[in-house]
């Protein structure tokens, strides 16, 4: 678990358990990474700031979505879509160093980081998460 | 099953398994009673008046919780308080006959129905909804 996991929670509104995703992804060639204190640094706020986003966007939903409740069934579906809404950012913001490439490409891939975001990564690093949004 | 199961379910947005709390309540005295269909026409109409109300109230405070969502654990909040309605409403409105008693007792002691909308139901029935809401 990463030094910054309670923050992140903290910020999602998220229990302690939401992201103990259990050690193994089988992505053993990330896990031996080395990270410097600036690039732990970058990474988490690259992080936050994707989640600041994410966040910012389903309040808005959220908002936009009771206004349009006329009937029962509009509540269920809210109420639905309120589930997947945390399911998915707990499964997106998995923010263990040893997934964070997986992490970052799968948020490159949709633009909700840019490499811009992600500037005080090692080249290296940079360069892996690029090629992993492309897969 | 009561014959109006089916259109309860749909006026709730609920699925089918929702409301299907098995047959046995022990409420046996119940089971027994007889109902015309001058009471089960007037049952249909008043359970549907107090459904009909409950859901317009959720609905109302649905938009005003989404009104005040501020952050993530709003958002959170708001995902557990629907479930909890949704499954409140589930349980409240079970609309077999043979526990229809209770069912009106407790919505006559919330105040969710009055002895006015359960007219149409024979004296002994309403004796009995109106013993059984002061228990």
């Amino acid at each position: 678990m990463s030094f910054f996991s309670r923050e992140l929670k903290a910020k999602c509104g998220l229990g302690e358990a939401e992201h103990d995703h259990g050690e193994c992804h089988g992505h053993s060639g990330m896990i031996g990474w080395k990270w410097s204190v600036k690039e732990k640094l970058a990474a988490r706020t690259a992080l936050n700031l994707a989640l600041d986003r994410e966040l910012a966007a389903v309040i808005h939903e959220a908002k936009e979505r009771a206004e349009r409740i006329k009937e029962a069934s509009d509540l269920w579906e809210m109420e639905t879509w309120l589930i997947d809404q945390r399911e998915g950012i707990a499964r997106t913001f998995d923010f263990r160093y040893s997934v964070l490439a997986r992490v970052f490409a799968t948020l490159l891939r949709e633009r909700r980081v840019s490499l811009i975001d992600l500037r005080g990564l090692a080249q290296e690093k940079l360069d892996t998460i690029e090629r992993l949004s492309r897969t």
